[in-house]
Formats: C-alpha cells, sequence, structure tokens
C-alpha cells in the first residue's frame, strides 16, 4: 500500500495545529484508514514555528515550486493565507495532480470554478471542509451522508467573534465596542476585525454552503451582507423582550417562488435550536427534504478544531488515493 | 461503469422511506455520485405495501434464498425488523460478498462481532448509520471527517419517545402516564413502549456510538440501564427549580481513570447545548481531543429521516464499489 505524501504551506495557528494532530494522533488514525503517510515539506519561513511543534528542521523549505512541481507529493495542506499566491499555489499544484486541501475560504469562494476546473484538469481532490464551521463537519456531510437529500433551506451561525460579541452584549449588557475589546483581549478577535463584524467572512462560508447543498454558485461579493456594527443593547433588548435573540445569520432558501440569500443580523426565537449557540460557537441549521431538520454545532476557529477539519480532508484524500 | 443492484428486504416504514428517496431524488444522488443504480427484488409479504409507494409488483419476492445467494444484488437494505431472521440473513449475504444496510440497532449492537466478521470474510461493506440517531448522520461522520480525534466523552439524547414524554411531563406538566398516551396517540410511540421506556433501546445505540467512537466493544446488556418509567412531575420540576432539566442520557466516558458507560435518567444544567433538545428529537454531543465540543442534532426516527441515513450508506457503497 502507498505510503501518502504531505506537503504543510504555513504552520501558523492552522497549520501548527494540523501538524499536531497528525503527529499526535498518528495512531488512531493509521487504525481508522489503514492507510501509511508522511510529512515531507513544511514551506514555511520561520523556524521557530518548526522548533515549537517539534517539526524536523530539515523538513523545512522556501522552494514552493520544488513542492508543486513535485512527482512526490501526493496531498499539499495550504494554510497561507491571503489570496494571490495562496490561489495561485493552490491551481499549480492540482493541475499537476496534487490534491488541496485549505481552509481558506475567502480564496475558495472568489475562485470555486477556477479551482474547482483545476482539480478537475489534474484528477486531484480539493476538499476545504474547515473553510466553513472550522471543526464541524458540515461540507462533506453534505455531499456524503445527506447526499439523498434536496436542501431547500440552510441557516448558519458561521462567525465565532460576531456571536462571541452579541453573547456578551445580551448576558452582559456590554456595548458593542466593549464586547468587541473584550473578543480582542480573549483571542475571539482579530486586530483588524472588519471582514467578520461586516459579514464578510459570513459572506464566503454561505458561498460554499450554497453550492455545495444547493448547487448553486454566487460570488460572496453579489450576496446581500450587512454586519453587526450597527446593533445597539436596546436592538438586544427589545428583541429578547419579545422573546428572541439576534445573531448574525447566514441564509439561504430555494423554493418554487426562488433563491434568496443574504447574511444579516436576525431575531431568532428563543426555542429554536440556534439560539441558544452562545460565545465563540458555530451552528448550521439545515433543512433536507429527506432528514427533515438538522443541526451541527461546534467550533468554528481555533488551531486543533481547524486541523481536525483538515485531517478529516487529508484522510478522505488518502482513501481515495489508496482506489485508484 | 457498473450499475449497482439493491434488495429491499422489508417495505414497512423505514423500507418504504427508503424507497422514496431512493425513486424520487435519483437526480440528485446520481448528479452527488455519478453511480447508476436500480432496485431489483423487494423482499415483502404484502402487495398493498408496494402499491403504496408505486413499486412494480414484478419486483415483489418472498424467495430469501434468491437474493441472497445471487450473484447479481450488491447491496441489501434489512428493515425486517427483529432479530434472529435478519441476523442469519445478515450474516449468510455479508459472507456472500453483499453489503448490507440495516438500521436495526437490536440486531447490530447485539452480534457486532459477527456481523464485521462476517463482512470482513466477504469483502462485503456493512453499514448501519440509520441505527443511531435515525436521519443524524453521526457514525459515518465519527470514522470518516473526523477521524484524526481520539473521543473521551459521548452524551446523547438518542430516543425520541422518552424524549417526547419528558418535555410534555415539563412543558404542558402532564404526569408520566398522560404523556405517554399523548405520546402513542401522536405516534412517537409504540404500543409496548418497554424497550424505548425502559432505555434498552438507548443501550443499543450507545453500544454502537461506542464501539465505533472509542473502540470498544461491551454487549449491550452489560450497560448499567435505567429508563424513564420512575419519573415523577415532582422531580422534574424540583430540577428545573435547580436550573436543570431532566433527560433520558446515554453517556461513556473514557478517561486515563477507566471506561465509564451508563443510560440513566439525568440533570443537564440549562446552559448545555442538550438542555434544548425537546419532543421527539434526539442529539449526539460528544467531546474530542482536537475538535473539541461537537453536537448534532435531528430527527431519530421516521421514515424519511431515517431513510437519508440509510440511502447515505448506499451511496457510501456504491461509491466504495466502483472503485474495486
Amino acid at each position: 500500500m502507498k505510503k501518502v505524501n504531505i506537503a504543510l504551506l504555513g504552520l501558523g495557528t492552522v497549520g501548527g495545529g494540523t501538524y499536531d494532530i497528525l503527529t499526535k494522533n498518528r495512531d488512531i488514525i493509521l487504525e481508522r484508514t489503514g492507510v501509511d503517510y508522511e510529512i515531507t515539506h513544511i514551506f514555511e519561513k520561520y523556524a521557530t514555528q518548526l522548533e515549537k511543534h517539534g517539526a524536523p528542521l530539515s523538513l523545512q523549505t522556501l522552494d514552493i515550486d520544488s513542492i508543486i512541481e513535485s512527482d512526490d507529493v501526493d496531498v499539499i495542506v495550504e494554510c497561507l493565507g491571503g489570496m494571490d499566491f495562496p490561489v495561485s499555489v493552490m491551481t499549480r499544484a492540482l493541475k499537476n495532480g496534487i490534491s488541496v486541501v485549505t481552509p481558506n475560504k475567502a480564496a475558495v469562494a472568489a475562485n470555486y470554478d477556477m479551482l474547482h476546473s483545476a482539480a478537475e484538469e489534474g484528477h486531484a481532490y480539493l476538499k476545504f471542509e474547515a473553510a466553513v464551521g472550522g471543526g464541524i463537519p458540515i461540507l462533506t456531510t453534505i455531499q456524503e451522508q445527506l447526499a439523498g437529500n434536496h436542501f431547500t433551506d440552510i441557516m448558519g451561525i458561521l462567525n465565532g467573534t460576531t456571536n462571541y460579541i452579541l453573547t456578551k452584549m445580551l448576558k452582559q449588557g456590554q456595548k458593542y465596542e466593549d464586547a468587541l475589546s473584550d473578543a480582542k483581549k480573549n483571542g475571539f478577535a482579530e486586530p483588524d476585525p472588519t471582514a467578520d463584524v461586516e459579514g464578510i467572512d459570513c459572506a464566503n462560508k454561505l458561498c460554499l454552503l450554497m453550492v455545495l447543498a444547493m448547487g448553486k454558485y454566487v460570488n460572496p461579493q453579489q450576496i446581500p451582507t450587512k454586519g453587526i456594527t450597527d446593533v445597539t443593547m436596546e436592538d438586544i433588548q427589545a428583541a429578547y423582550n419579545r422573546g428572541c435573540v439576534i445573531k448574525l445569520i447566514a441564509h439561504a432558501s430555494l423554493t418554487d417562488d426562488g433563491f434568496e440569500y443574504y447574511v444579516k443580523p436576525e431575531e431568532i426565537p428563543l426555542d429554536h435550536p440556534l439560539a441558544s449557540v452562545s460565545n465563540e460557537f458555530n451552528a448550521i441549521y439545515l433543512d433536507g427534504d429527506a432528514v427533515g431538520e438538522l443541526m451541527f454545532y461546534g467550533k468554528g476557529a481555533g488551531a486543533l478544531p481547524t486541523g481536525s477539519a483538515i485531517v478529516g480532508d487529508i484522510i478522505a484524500i488518502m482513501k481515495g488515493l489508496q482506489n485508484e
């Protein structure tokens, strides 16, 4: 049985979490898959990052071409962040027959057709489970275990930063600005939180959910998107008095009347399953014509949850490669 | 590409739901899998059941040997119910290289090793996603997308009948007996509800979760099991006053101190994700060393939800067979 060779591009938070799971949980991965694997390259500028995770320095390289033009690399894990460089790297790798796993929602959402075509051209796998809901296994589940369903309705709490802020505003009566600085202090918001609080991150994720669950690609820039910067404590209190909580909701519905989609703050009744999704947690609620209502709940970010989803993708690819 | 031939054994509630999804959602299943399939046999005594679902009467047969000794049948879907006959049928089919999909939790839980060995002997697939949580895709997800995790804690609300009864007792102040007869009236309890209210159904499901998530097989009869027949309105009210709801919980935890498992009514704090799982809904809450806390919520029973899980299993097998 062929050993699968993996190259990690970027050993920051998510790349590092992925490295840790692949090394520490090697026993259970081998037991569940029966497939052996090896990390052969780590594309990372800082040797300290390799040292931090106990990775051999001999794996470090800054020669991207030697990875994506290699005949020996089977899978690359793109944790570079950004847009132009990772998109170029992923496209070239896929065309060269190297499978790609990425958590980069913005890159995949904006370039879905091109990356999908590159994967088809190279007969390679493109997987991005970690791009939506972090550790929550939603995208593959829609395509595999739930493949017998037409999905008519999807509602997601897809951004941990905004959910944390809205929860603090409700439960501790904090103003938006105070809750945001609290989120930054606790590592739930980036120094520049624009993409989160303006709903852009949610729009990228909704784009990916719609294309996989409903077969409809809409460029994220075409998704009507409103963030939470205008939500006041008074709005939240008034909603609560009506028996609702305000959540930043990404919503898509496909009915005989048409196809609707948007990201915006919405009032969710307290007895709806999404209402109790608090703090930094994410959840995806969907309705299939066979399965009915379903909800998936978990951690939408973080090194190990996101790494868990990436490792799940790597495992699926390893199994697929053995069958070729 | 080979067409996959499917035999349905039993066209009652779940078999009928499976038939409906396989015929009505054929378009999306073909699109998502690229694999063609045909229902070639329906083992069912009552022709009226075939008529009810618009199935051609030419598919009806009562000759089980012609199915499980056939070289043309690729997958059987066992919806017969019961124990001895379905176990014998599944074992013979698996040894003959025919893959098996079943929602029969009692049969698989009691005979896991034997059925698993038969599948290995016949190089066939044995899948039973529908046996735990009905439509909720939990078992395959543990083995595939979450395969990079060691699971240390599983808590489930795995029985819709008892959850419906406990919800009515809490929300409408009904006595146990009244809530049970209400559940029967609304189709959420069997005429003989013993296996549900005594926790036996939950123990079977916990057995399957433990073997797949933790790699530990415990015969369901060895799982300490207590049902809800002794739970009073006073217990429920007192728990609520302490900020808790009483749920019938199936629990397994694997720590350095040992392996613990049981089924019993437990007080769940109102801010725990399982607390808001009401009525006939099921949920599985689990903790993995990489992914952290996760919860899956959905319909634990019913023709179409259970059929959705069975169809998901059929699809996985169809894809696997194409790669052989």
